[in-house]
């Protein structure tokens, strides 16, 4: 019995402003999803990796990935996170006939330690079909109107700002997915994209589901948590990638990890 | 017409369990206390700075202080962060015939650039009576039960992390913590702190406010947002410590601010 991880890494990366692929932005001395699939792999608890990378960047995400081996498969992403995420998974079902957790993993957290890792696995393992790793949200929330004004201060202690890699039992997240293809298949008569569109377009109040978790709660699923970790943090903004560096230089200078 | 900012810097800092307040805990070679009030006089736009300290470490605070002279004034803390603002703009107000803004800003946010603290003030000279500094909540938000289960997944797009410094109209900021102070006494026949005690005893449902901005919200004005910065962190955990460390290091060595 194998564990799966899936890493949607054909986002465009505009917000860091490299006009580059955001897998390809360098962190350090190497380039972002060679870190991302790094962290898979030093987990120690993944068998193969399924990368999804930018259509036009194939070969070159191959060529960074290259060191890794035959534990990391590289397909083509789709034209958003969850058609990605869905396109990895079915090559992931295609090669491999007995898988016990699939894991899916932003490629943009690339600095997310092994022990976030190995609870998430862990989890699955222990019969949890759907565990996301959390963190509780640290400064005051408010609600702000369109104008940016402030509306309400909202009770934060039962929040949780939410991390990858999250893991789910194979024929959970399976379900998940075919569910929401289906459903924007459905709403559209057409392509999901053109469905999210036009049920926005009709007033249609379609939650804007930003995870696979989220997926699972759709589906009626339950969705349990474990302790996420700062290092977890998403690369999106030039701040992000120069503390990712700041972190990788402090590593490699033997600083130990950071709790 | 003068700027003053309060500093509440009376916190235990336990979560960073080096047994010292936190207002003393070293970043990089100076307290954080020191770092914290360095920052909001480096802005440039504030005249004097009320240091609200803990009791016990009264002389140990101003010593730190000494090298910024007479803009830094110390004064006892309270029991909580809001009796400790409320002590500082006492303080404040006794020694300033006339304010034109009053800023009330986490030590813990110590690394807080000048653009958050000169945006601030500008919004409040320019009529904005109540201005926090916002960022976009970045990671997926989920509420989760008391079993840590998750609940459901919550539409952040409206949602804003909030930092200091938060920027008052003099009024508006002394009225709120009066506001805040007569409810408390009002709701127990007693301290403050022992109305929110005794209140929760009751079952009654007594929102936590958890900021300045919420006590100024409580009495009906209105709060408005401006950009913050992620720099402006708050420092509460080892992890945010290092980076803080880090942060440091980078600016000494010429790395610049980042965006």
């Amino acid at each position: 019995m194998s564990v799966v991880a899936l890493v949607p890494a054909a986002g465009r990366g505009e917000r860091l402003g490299l006009g580059v692929a955001k897998a390809f932005v360098p962190v350090g001395d190497r380039p972002l999803l060679w870190h991302a699939v790094c962290g898979v792999l030093a987990a120690g608890c993944v068998d193969v990796v399924v990368v999804a990378a930018p259509e036009p960047d194939l070969d070159r995400a191959a060529d960074v990935l290259t060191p890794f081996g035959g534990a990391v498969v590289v397909v083509a992403g789709g034209s958003d996170r969850i058609e990605s995420v869905r396109l990895a998974l079915y090559r992931a079902d295609a090669m491999l006939a007995a898988v016990e957790a699939v894991l899916v993993h932003d490629a943009a957290r690339a600095l997310a330690p092994p022990g976030v890792f190995t609870a998430v696995v862990a989890a699955v393992r222990a019969g949890r079909d759907a565990v996301v790793p959390v963190l509780p949200l640290v400064d005051t929330v408010k609600q702000v109107d369109a104008s940016g004004r402030v509306s309400a201060t909202v009770d934060r202690t039962t929040l949780r700002s939410v991390q990858t890699p999250q893991g789910f039992a194979p024929d959970v997240l399976r379900r998940a997915h075919a569910a929401a293809l289906t459903a924007a298949v459905a709403a559209a008569g057409g392509a999901p994209r053109a469905a999210r569109a036009r049920a926005a377009g009709d007033g249609v109040a379609l939650p804007a589901v930003t995870d696979d978790a989220g997926l699972v709660e759709a589906i009626g699923e339950p969705v349990y948590t474990v302790p996420g970790h700062p290092a977890a943090f998403k690369i999106t903004t030039e701040f992000d990638l120069a503390l990712a560096e700041m972190l990788l230089a402090r590593a490699h200078a033997g600083g130990g990890q950071l709790r």
